[in-house]
């Protein structure tokens, strides 16, 4: 795999995947944790909570910078090596916070369900879900998911979508769709 | 009515309305049907269940081609004689599903409540309707709402707006709000 | 502070505020109070309303006009008095609302949480709550909020909201994170 940001990145690489596993990678917002001075205590917690679903094959930390999140969601998209991109933290109201912004601007797809579903689900925890300005959608076959910042609350907003996401990358991968289409054009 | 996207169309009339009646057009969107491999039971679960709310004026099937689906939609809404369209099908995750960006591209005013309140009402049933991407809009004096697609969640989901269909479409028709925009201006 | 649209506005001031007050300015939008034809007894219930949140710093009725409540909301936002612009009306299915439209066209960051929040609440109280357009978010320190015409359904509405307003408003006049962001660049 290509490294797109290049030495910005912290990356790991965790091993193969069998063709069942969803192929996720994490990408924590966090200026703070950028700079060294804030552990992420956020993406070990998620990559132990996506464990049963599949493989988490890339990490990294990015300033709460629009272009470089732009750039690297749209870069770790259009490479092809993920099914599932998470990203933690940046969906809230200060100035910085511009990780929906990234989102939306390479996202082909809008899938408003999930962000919909995550927000209704914490609502019932902490009024305050309702500040959470997370986005999520579809660049060619990769999932782009924003989840809030905070180990607890990043998880919680997972197990939202836990129980559709494998069925959701089956979908994406499908190529018999994209077949039809073909014999469609010729007929 | 003139003939919108010529001969892909299967097309029916169903005679005159009264002024009361909501006159629906419904697209059905599906690779399958539209070349014939499958018929299409959602359309006529759906003639059915509209059935107390108006007149099905008009029902088409189309693959699930962008191009066509947009300037379709664009073309039904801009004759003017349909108060809603019902899209069936192509709402989902894989790679061919693309009514909602068709619809995104036309709407000229988003109704994002109906998308919701239908998405809200079908996660009390299954899980996978946060996966639904389904949008729904105005155009004009038109208004274009998403179904999934299949019989039963066709349904199923008009169900949800079925209380306010009327209303709305009373409010689309509304012309004094315009003529009040006359005066205002003459003022 | 300036007038931005000039004589149109009927505006009153009231007074200071103190640091941890909520700034509000309130904008109804409806052709027939901008015309004087209706009282708009909204705003003044709106006012009473958000008494114990913050100040109403400044009111106005503007016509359903989208080139003047865009370019009003923008040099509110822009002028930076107001922490919080609530907009009443406007966010129907006729003709003439476009409130949500003119929102849209300032808003730089969306902040999607809050319409659905209002709207799911309003969902049981009336299914006519699905019909609601209305739309929120943020341009530069300022956050705007539609919310539906009528003295009752907008007070219903801001209570909705009312439990995370101060601490958004806290978020959004947050230094410390553009700060870092400078602190980021240097490093």
């Amino acid at each position: 795999m290509k490294s797109v940001a290049g030495s910005v990145w912290n990356y790991t690489f965790m091993g193969k995947t069998s063709p069942e596993d969803i192929r996720f990678a994490i990408l924590t917002v966090s200026d703070r944790s950028a700079r060294g001075e804030r552990a992420d205590l956020s993406a070990p917690a998620l990559q132990q909570a996506v464990k049963d679903l599949g493989q988490v094959m890339h990490t990294a930390i990015l300033p709460d910078d629009y272009h470089l999140l732009r750039d690297t969601l749209a870069a770790w998209a259009d490479e092809g090596h993920f099914d599932v991109i998470l990203t933690i933290g940046g969906t809230g109201f200060t100035p910085r916070d511009v990780t929906p912004e990234a989102t939306l601007a390479v996202i082909e797809r809008h899938t408003p369900g999930l962000a919909e579903a995550m927000r209704t689900a914490s609502l019932k925890i902490t009024p305050h879900a309702m500040l959470s300005r997370a986005e999520a959608g579809i660049r060619k076959r990769t999932l782009i998911v924003n989840l809030p910042g905070g180990p607890r609350a990043a998880v919680e907003n997972l197990d939202v979508i836990r129980p559709v996401l494998s069925h959701a990358v089956q979908l994406l991968r499908d190529d018999s769709a994209a077949e039809q289409g073909h014999h469609s054009a010729k007929a």
